[in-house]
Formats: structure tokens, C-alpha cells, sequence
């Protein structure tokens, strides 16, 4: 097999890179491709291939990778699919030991030839190739971006401990743009599209090992090597959790997925007993792939008892409705931290789990009752229910809040919902690593999660 | 009964309001909603009561209602609860026919005597009392705004056709706050905390012949008159839908709901097939309630035949997920109509359902399947999901989708999701009146929902 032989590193954090096919002309993804990397700055050599310029946005170009004398470690090809194997040839001679194919045109349009003689050219010089038919990759640390799409219609995050590997370049980029909306931040992004040669594995493999990368998410349509995927999996979520989103679930939808990106779903049942038994969280959607990998910005909460705080009684009821869906349990307060809360703080306010303390509240009732919970070793997770909105609170709770979650030795997650004024709590929060969440019945959903990875990383890690 | 002799509307669309607790210090409730008053610009004549000033923000004070000599229609009450039977008495004695009482302190703080003896007054004289411990209500129409929430921090949304009726003041402002945000629009918003006297099926029964009102929304935590809210439920299902967030439903959640606004939750089961029967869409969270809230500004679908329009193949993929899971169907494509397609389309093009326009169509390609699409009689929704974030799309896509939307016998709903510039585009779409969703599978949901909806009416209209 081949494959001992390629390294994932080449395509993932090159010190040099030749654009085949980088172009003059803006409405093409070879110009879109040159400018995001110099828009990026790009920490390495970047060079351009195209017979027909002599330098592209001030890069240098070259007829071909062969005209290039220095070494190169990465090739972008964004040219037609015809002409994809011919100059993944010259790479191969060029001594290029990664390519990232962009264009489309193989397999998921039924030229399997075009894409088998990518497949042998790549066993043959011992090239990782990424692709084809996919967006390529965000390395936020090397600052390279091979991503086509404008920055003012994707937004790119900023540095951080989520990593992806995305088989749909639609979903892969939905998500960046949503982070790169929020402070969370990313460390990489791997779109790989028909994974003619680097496929999942390969990649989970790559992430398992990398430094900078604490959390893996990932959207799947159909998987290449569904052993190795699953042994991979397992050892990786020893090390850090690992969330997966698999369409193409039922018969139609993985005839749909065949048309795009020419996997094959297989059976959704078995894939998703596959995953709990690695120790994989399953997302359902979109939105729940985004939640969930956000939980693991915190600690790990170690029982199910959830403290509840909120200034709005109704929240506070939708998260009790979320602690019985998902199995999780209220916690009990202490009888003394009960009469201390009730000589400090005035009379409406409800001492108890959810602890409401009500409308009218400042920042200083969150102060106070975070200053009590943030070390009761009988609750495991905090939830913070702010109803932004209300006249008494003002922007300083937020650093209460943020306060409390350092000191606290449990998780602690914020729950908000709102316009303009809202989001930017949010953001700020986000930016100190507590996640936050839309409605407390999705806020007791993740810590559920987040909670059964615990036991099973333990309980594999008993039985490795 | 005294019921029948109170009116509604004297709360609802009062021609003239006194605030009773009205104040010039700026961090008291009653500065407050004088205050948003005054910005929302309430069209009928205003009243300001405190013994204690001559005149705030420019309003002529009053000792007491009873000195005021004009016809009152409606008074709102933000004053300590102890005093607040008193100055309920006097506008009994006023005439004052409607009163929204914002104060807490009563029976959900264990004050039962405090809230008997507001019902009490409110029978003797006829008086239509909504609260107390709410946020009052919000009337678009009338620029009537009882909301104590500062505008800065809680959005005020646009005139539209969606009205609410929410027991929680925490959960409804949350709504409020992030319709605010979008392009939707509300008519009504009534906030009916403690349910004193104007409870679930009063409220209901107004908007059910509110003209203004076109879709109603609900959240409650417990319901006073069941058999009363199921009749009018039924009867206001035949008219327009209902969606209905019931928090509380487990034993735990229901006790924190007693202690928020004293109300007991009922068993869960029994309340969810009473809705249903009544015809009534119920949701399970915040977010199913505003996305389920947004499906019926558009058309209802005649059938289960959705036509999925893409430029992502992965998003593609997840909206047949959703056509499985929630029981939906994949329309049919006439062969005339793929063969057109495919001689006019590039080659790589997916002439399918999902029709995958692919990552690098412009706006023509969109352009010239809706026209196809839109008068379809096999088609009975569409889904166009639009990775905004592609180079080719430019703003103008927008239009086009806006013009097939227009001219669709059947519902278009759009999906996008992404940072500032793709939540522009879908702001303009709903101005337009296309709810806008963030995943396929969400947009799926709410669409079989949407078509349980209508045969559920026509069947409830002939067992009528």
C-alpha cells in the first residue's frame, strides 16, 4: 500500500506552494486562490504557474512547476479536469510530495477514468493528494488559505482549538462562515471532496496527532475505509473528542451523495453504532454539529448534576423541561448556602435550582450566587441563563460571568437569545471559551453529550 | 361569570392610557415604559399618575387617576404590589375598563390574598386585567409599547402578521428581541405573566378575530381553563395556525414553573395530544418555535412533493436526510423539463432533484430553473438553498428568488447560512415575506409541519 509512504504534513503545512493555474483574471479560482493567500499572508514561498503571465498580483509565474528551480513542498492545481493529470505528472517529477486538487470534473460526474489515473499517478511518485473537487485547506497558524471564496462574503476565523474535515465544500464553508462570525476560532479546516487518495482516515489520523488542534469535527457523506476509519476514530477519541455529521443517511439521500461527491453512504444504522462505539458524539444537523463542538471549549462536567441560574423564570423552566429529556439531573443546594442567599439577597428572589433571580436583578445577584456554586463539589455543570435584555443588568456581568467560569472547577455555559446587544455578550463570552447557547433545552443537550464522552473515553480507555 | 362583561380590546387598543407609577427616576420600571412610550410614539392620548411629580418626560402627572377628568380606556400599573388593589380600585371607580399590571409580588411569590383581591376588584367592576407580573403588551399597529425593556438592549420589530401571547416575560422578550433583529415583523405581543383574570383562551379568542393577526404564536407553563383554551383552540385552528411552546412538561419542570408564575403544569401527554387534536402545531424549543413560526408567511403546500434547488451538493444531501426523516417526498422531475435543462446547463450540472446547480453558477442558473419550477403542478414546495458565499453569486440572486417566490402557486422557503453577508441577503428575502432557514433539514421539518397544518383544518373543518 502507498500509503505508508505519503504524509499528510506536505498538504498541511508546507513551507512553499506553486498555484497551478493562478490567473489575472478575478473571476477565476486561480486568482481568487493567489489573492486569499496573499490577503492571509501566507507564512511560506508561494509561487504561480500559468503559461500565459509572467506575474500574477505581483507573484512571480512560471510556465510549469518544472521551471521552478527551488524546492516545493505543495501544489494547488485549479485548472480543467482534463489537464488535472498531466500536471500532477510534472508535480510528481518536479519531486512535490502534496497537491491539492480544487477542480471538479472526476468522479462525481462519472469520469472515473480521469480520476483513476490520479489515483496512479499519486502511487506512483508517492504524492499526498487532496481531492479532487473540494476547497482545499485553512491552516490559521501557517496562515494558508487556499479557500475560492471572496473574504467579504466568508468571513475566516480567527485562531483556535476546532479543527474540520469536511467532505462537502457547501457545509464545510456554511461553518467556517459561522465561526468566523463568532470569536470561537479554528486551528484547521480540510475540505476533501471525492478523496480519490487522502480520505478520512488518513486525515483524522493527521488531526489526532496535531498540536494546536483540541476538538475534531467533521461532516461525512460516505467513508473509503470503513476499518481503518473506526480504528482510527477509536484511538482519537482517547485523545480528544471527536464530533461527525453523516448525511446521506437514508436511500434516497445516499443517491444524492453519490451524485455529489461519488461515496457511498452505506447503511446509516450500522455507521451510527460505529460511531457511539468509538466514542464518537453523532450530530443530527448542521445546527447540532456547531453546538456540539463548542461544549468542548470548557471542561468536561463529571455527573449529571446541573445547577441552573437565570434573571427569567421561564427559561429556567425550559431548562428543567431539557435536564428530564435528556437524563440529566437538577442538582441539590446545600441547606446553609440556601439561608445564606436568602439573608443576602431580597425576598422575590427564588432560592432553589433553577435559581430565578428574577427580572429586576444587577449584576451584583449573579455575582453572588455564581461566587457560591463555582466550587460546590455536588454540582458538576453551570448553567447561565441571561436574559440580556433587562434594564438592571449591565455589560459588567459579563466579566462576572467570565470570572466565575475561571475559577470554577466544572463547565460552565451560557445560555442568551437576542438582536444586536445580546450577540455582542455572546461574542465576548465566546472570545474566554464559554460556550453559549440559543435556548437552555439545547444547553442541557450538549452537557449530556459532553458528559457521555466523558464515561466512554474512560470506559475504552479501561478496555484498550 | 363575569367574564362575559369584560373586554379585551379595552387592554389591546385602548384610544387613551394613564401609567400609574410613572416616574422621572430614570432606573424604575415606571420611567421606563412612559419612556418607550413616548419613542414608539402611542397614537392615543397619554396619562402620567404619581403624587409625587407635575409632570415626567413632558407628561402632565396626576395624583391619582380619579383627577384625571378625560375617559380613560386602559391603565398600566408599575407601582409596589402591596398598594397595587388600591390604585386597581380607583380605576374601577374611574371607569377604566382595561388594566395591565406589570408588578410582581403575588401569587408566585406566595401573596394568594394580594392576587384574590385583585380578581375581586376586577369583577366588580368589569374590569379587563391582564398580569399581573408581565411585560404587558406590544400593539405595532397603535405604536403601543408597555415593555420595560430599554430599546437599546431589546429590539422592537416592524409591523407583520405574527402575534404572541406569552405567560413568561423572560422567553417572550427573547422573541421580541430576535424578530426584532430580522425582517419579520410582529402584529400583537401580550405578555400575561400570573394570568389573574385574562388567561390562555381569552387572549386567544382575540386574536383569533384580530384582523391584523395572520399567525399566532404561544407559550405557556400552565393553563387555566382547559376545556375553555381547547374549544377556542379548535376554533381558531380553522382560521389561522397556532404554534405552542408548552414548558413544564416533566414533574420537576412543572414545580419550577409553579414557582414563576404559580400556575400548575398539567400532565405533559394529555396537553400534547390535546393540541394536536385541536389542530395546533406544537414546538419543543425556542428555536422550533420561531422557525415554525416563519414557515406560514408563505404559502401552505398542497402536498409532500418538495423540489430541492442547490449550488452545495453536501446541503443537497442533508435536505433528503430531512425528506426521509420527517415523512416528505422527493418530487418527481418531468423528462421534457430535465431535457431542456440539460441542453441549456453545463455539463456538470446535477439536472436532478436536488438539482445541483454546482459551487460555480452564477445567478442564471438559478434564474432558469425556478422559472421551470415555479408552476410545476408535480412540484408542491421549493427549497432553494443558496451558498451565498460562492464567487460567482452576486446580491442580484436574491431578486430572482424574491420573483419566483412572487410567482410560485406553491411555498419557497430558502436556506443559507453564514456570517454578515449572507445574513444581509437572507434579511432582504424575508422582508420579502420567504422564511429563511439555517439548515435543509430544519427547512423540511417545518415544512411537513406546515402540510400537517393544512389537512389537519380541512379535516377538522368537515367533522365541524
Amino acid at each position: 500500500m502507498i500509503k505508508r509512504k505519503i504524509n499528510v504534513k506536505s498538504v498541511m503545512e508546507p513551507k512553499s506552494i506553486a498555484i497551478i493555474g493562478a490567473s489575472k483574471n478575478p473571476s477565476k479560482i486561480g486568482h481568487a486562490i493567489i489573492k486569499n493567500m496573499l490577503i492571509s499572508g501566507y507564512v511560506g514561498k508561494l509561487y504561480a504557474v500559468n503559461p500565459s503571465s509572467d506575474e500574477i498580483l505581483g507573484v512571480k509565474c512560471y510556465n510549469s512547476v518544472l521551471n521552478i528551480r527551488n524546492k516545493i513542498d505543495c501544489a494547488i492545481i485549479a485548472i480543467p479536469a482534463k489537464i488535472v493529470p498531466q500536471a500532477l505528472e510534472e508535480c510528481g517529477k518536479k519531486g512535490i510530495k502534496g497537491v491539492i486538487i480544487i477542480s471538479g470534473g472526476f468522479k462525481e460526474v462519472g469520469e472515473d477514468e480521469l480520476e483513476n489515473q490520479i489515483i496512479e499517478i499519486s502511487e506512483k511518485y508517492g504524492i499526498a493528494v487532496l481531492g479532487p473537487n473540494c476547497l482545499g485547506i485553512v491552516n490559521v497558524e501557517k496562515h494558508l488559505d487556499s479557500i475560492f471564496l471572496p473574504t467579504y462574503k466568508m468571513k475566516r476565523p480567527q485562531s483556535g482549538k476546532i479543527s474540520f474535515i469536511t467532505q462537502s465544500g457547501a457545509v464545510g464553508s456554511t461553518l467556517i462562515d459561522l465561526i468566523g462570525e463568532s470569536s470561537i476560532g479554528i486551528s484547521k479546516f480540510i475540505s476533501y471532496g471525492n478523496a480519490a487518495v487522502l480520505n478520512e482516515a488518513d486525515l483524522l489520523k493527521y488531526l489526532r496527532n496535531d498540536k494546536q488542534t483540541e476538538i475534531i469535527v467533521m461532516y461525512v457523506e460516505g467513508v473509503r475505509e470503513g476499518r481503518r476509519f473506526y480504528d482510527e476514530l477509536k484511538k482519537t477519541t482517547l485523545k480528544k473528542p471527536v464530533i461527525v455529521l453523516k448525511a446521506g443517511k437514508g436511500k434516497l439521500a445516499s443517491q444524492a451523495a453519490a451524485s455529489h461527491t461519488g461515496s457511498l453512504a452505506g447503511d446509516s444504522k450500522v455507521f451510527s453504532s460505529m460511531l457511539k462505539q468509538a466514542g464518537v458524539i453523532e450530530a443530527e444537523s448542521l445546527e447540532e454539529l456547531f453546538d456540539l463542538s463548542k461544549i468542548f471549549l470548557t471542561k468536561l462536567p463529571k455527573g449529571k448534576n446541573i445547577f441552573v441560574l437565570t434573571n427569567g423564570g421561564g427559561s429556567g423552566v425550559l431548562a428543567v423541561d431539557g435536564i428530564e429529556k435528556y437524563d440529566m439531573k437538577l442538582a441539590e443546594l446545600e441547606t446553609k448556602m440556601k439561608r445564606k442567599m436568602k439573608r443576602i439577597l431580597p425576598k422575590h428572589v427564588v432560592v432553589d435550582n433553577p435559581f430565578d433571580v428574577t427580572g429586576d436583578s444587577g449584576n451584583d445577584r449573579y455575582r453572588i450566587v455564581l461566587d457560591e456554586v463555582v466550587k460546590e463539589p455536588k454540582i458538576d455543570a453551570i448553567i447561565v441563563i441571561t436574559l440580556f435584555q433587562t434594564a438592571g443588568l449591565n455589560a459588567e456581568v459579563v466579566h462576572d460571568i467570565i470570572n466565575a467560569s475561571n475559577s470554577a472547577d466544572k463547565p460552565l455555559i451560557a445560555v442568551a437569545a437576542g438582536g444586536a446587544y445580546t450577540k455582542l455578550q455572546l461574542n465576548i463570552l465566546e472570545s474566554y471559551g464559554i460556550p453559549s447557547y440559543e435556548s437552555p433545552t439545547q444547553a442541557v443537550y450538549v452537557l449530556s453529550k459532553a458528559y457521555w464522552y466523558k464515561r466512554k473515553r474512560e470506559k475504552n480507555a479501561r478496555n484498550k
